[in-house]
């Protein structure tokens, strides 16, 4: 999807939601537990409540692989339900040395070569330019680095300031500007972070950024807008947790839908205010 | 595997090398070609040609992923078959924030969650602690995190020197010490890095270091042994291509032998010369 295609969603739908199916099979509502793959039957479900509201959806891939080959197979089978409309992002969390990360590419973007064909995919920066480049050799394709993540430990490395007092995350960002572009890579930046945004903003004024952290995690979406929010919007918002265990019953997707509708409609209004629509 | 065991491997075998088995389908020789898993039948090959020579495994999950459902079982065919007297390292490279690096550690871990049991995990430490700790929660089992890495992206981040002058890896060293033990991490040292073992040395003496590079990348394995060997050895010495692909023909498990046998006998001489066998 390119950057003008997802804009254009942003203002059709009125929202820049993303859903994050982290889907736990332990966290699965009982009743579905009969079913053949009850973690894509949850996820059928949470995306048919909420794909009109949202304009993003970002599986982790951890949740997959914590079980195996059927895992794999929920993933699969979840990728090929998802809607075309909306951006689908691999949260995944790669990199490696150059000849491995084509590989990485590979399983997250080459329909051909792994059955998935995602529009993006969240990368660890750690090892530098050779580990992000074959994801944005992939044309129409994403690379969300990591700047500065929402958990406790994003403190422990990436706000360390180098000698001209520049954090990890600001180098990060600086390095990875010169390797794409706003039309093919974001980052990623927790909504716990508020008061970073403003200089996440000095460094890349027109990227997008992919924030998590809001729900669960207790960052504040105002606070988000306020400092991230750029003229053609710049931003993804991310809850996962919030909207798709807002109940463990038989409600589930229904309750999901009234969380997602809320968030949509605080977007909403950020979107008018900011005159963006 | 407990440490003292890896150690009681290593001079038993007189060998420090891990084989890598970065398994590329479009390098499988022809002839294995029409097996049912051709990947599978090559790594079989490869491990029975091996397994005496060397102390570790490490297939790197990329190579996996790659090809999707049908990569994620070549990949479950071949953790079977790896040899339990073999530290059996799952190259991945993950780390996410705590709830979710449980799932990978999972994925990797738990053989009841996901059918794969690895000794060890290697990890980007771009997160931080939270991204570390629950890999560190499963007993007997390895965290081995990112410090200097042997591609040339490597030098985009991880030399970069906090205002104290310390280079980033060598923070990472520092901080990631006092998450774990020498009983339960590893880190990775490029051996491209030979003039950083020494500095590496002096604030991991104890921990064992998994060092790519040697081979096609060009690393130097005496310059690994003069700056970076401990007491005990402390290295784990992986070699991937130079080994799995010296030869494209039916004789490639044969030549692999080959390749692995020059590598052991250097590695006999060095641990010689210290005195460890």
């Amino acid at each position: 999807m390119t950057r003008s295609e997802l804009i254009r969603q942003i203002k059709t739908k009125r929202s820049f939601l993303c859903v994050g199916l982290d889907t736990d099979i332990n966290k699965v509502p009982a009743h579905l537990l009969g079913h053949d793959d009850p973690v894509f039957e949850f996820n059928r479900q949470i995306i048919e409540a909420t794909a009109d509201l949202c304009v993003a959806f970002k599986p982790n891939i951890a949740f997959y692989e914590s079980r195996g080959m059927a895992g794999w197979k929920s993933l699969q089978k979840t990728w090929e339900i998802l809607p075309r409309e909306c951006f689908r992002i691999a949260d995944a969390k790669r990199g490696d040395i150059g000849n491995t990360s084509a590989m990485y590419a590979a399983a997250f973007f080459d329909q051909q070569a792994s059955g998935l064909g995602f529009d993006a995919v969240t990368i660890a920066p750690y090892m530098g330019h050779d580990s992000v480049q074959p994801f944005l050799a992939f044309e129409g394709k994403w690379a969300i680095i990591l700047a500065l993540t929402s958990n406790t430990g994003g403190l422990d490395f990436q706000t360390v300031e180098d000698r001209n007092g520049t954090p990890l995350f600001e180098q990060v960002i600086r390095k990875a500007n010169t390797w794409g572009n706003a039309g093919n890579l974001m980052y990623v930046v927790g909504a716990t972070r508020g008061e970073a945004f403003a200089a996440i903003r000095k460094h890349a004024p027109d990227h997008f950024l992919l924030v998590p952290g809001v729900g669960a995690q207790g960052g504040s979406l105002s606070d988000v807008c306020r400092y991230g929010m750029n003229a053609e919007c710049g931003l993804l918002v991310n809850a996962t947790r919030s909207i798709i265990y807002a109940s463990a019953g038989t409600d589930f997707a229904e309750r999901a839908r009234q969380e997602a509708l809320a968030l949509q409609q605080e977007m909403e209004k950020e979107l008018l205010n900011k005159g963006i629509i």
